[in-house]
């Protein structure tokens, strides 16, 4: 293995991918052998649980700058601290959530400016691209209803957004179908693994 | 009155900025019986106050760009909760710390990229710009005198630091001199006082 690899999951709430993000990295450290960190925005350790917190459990008003600037600050600390160590020590980097979900959510979501968010993502993430981006797909019913009560501030705003940012992925794949792959998360665990141990063997 | 006014204040750490804004605050009220509402940055009310705990208390590592991105979620906070509406309701608005300082500290103390924090603050100000910036110019021996040793993480960088900020405010007055106003800090409060008053009179 020459360079390790940033492989980015996204989706909608409820889709899967925190579960297939960790059996993606049993696979790899079992099957491949290969070294893996696992990450996730928001907040991976340290101070980016501090700004997790906030993003999703402060009660008070938050303006939609506010919250995009409080996850970009988070990004800057988890590329900074966590990714680009691990991708320079030729690690696979898995990461739960990361730029495109600004996009997705602040963005298609929320309304924000779409260029001004690359633009700030480009900024937080000094331009580091992934290698490979995951967005298992499945549409706002079955979010929903996966969801169940359990949802906190993000995850209660309804269907219509839901639906924006659901799209709001579709359209980003088509316009980066190299680096963002779609996966049907209407499907068994084991389907929807094996799909994604492909795109990533692909990679080599 | 036709309109409100956006006053801010800015200076190295001990300058006497937020003594200086209560007694301006103060003579608005009694003496020219004006509404005013009274802010800071980071940390007013609210999300800021949380944001604040982190910026100038969390222990753990932080880095620099997540620094900047917190600073900015404050800012946009402070600017669409508080700042904007006030000025709407025609009053003054008075706030300890705002854009500059995050040009100053991060960009000419730490070095990050000015014209970048320029864009970014524009971003998270929804492109207002103050009325008036009063920069209590001192230097940095008397800060860290002043300071004595009740310092925070900010507070603790040292000598080369505080010089590298204050010179970057002297600057920046010197690029906008209609809208930033260096008052020299090294005099009795009541003569700073005068000279403040002066000018947020000369804006009507």
């Amino acid at each position: 293995m020459k360079r390790g690899f940033f492989i980015t999951f996204e989706g909608i709430d409820g889709c899967g991918k925190t579960t297939q993000m960790d059996l993606l990295a049993d696979y790899l450290r079992d099957v491949k052998d290969v070294p893996v960190i696992e990450t996730r925005e928001p907040g991976a350790r340290g101070l980016g649980e501090k700004i997790r917190e906030l993003l999703l459990h402060y009660e008070g008003e938050v303006s939609p700058q506010s919250e995009m600037f409080l996850f970009l600050a988070d990004r800057a600390q988890n590329i900074e601290t966590i990714v680009n160590p691990a991708v320079q020590a030729r690690k696979y980097v898995l990461c739960d959530r990361h730029t495109d979900s600004t996009v997705a959510y602040q963005g298609y979501g929320r309304g924000l400016d779409i260029e001004e968010i690359n633009m700030l993502n480009s900024i937080a993430t000094r331009h580091r691209i992934p290698d490979l981006t995951i967005v298992i797909d499945i549409d706002v019913q079955t979010s929903l209803s996966r969801l169940g009560k359990d949802t906190d501030r993000i995850e209660s705003e309804g269907v219509d957004f839901l639906n924006s940012v659901r799209n709001g992925y579709l359209t980003m794949a088509k316009m980066e179908p190299d680096r963002i792959k779609v996966v049907n998360g209407m499907r068994s665990i084991e389907e929807i693994q094996k799909d994604i141990i492909k795109l990533v063997n692909d990679l080599d």
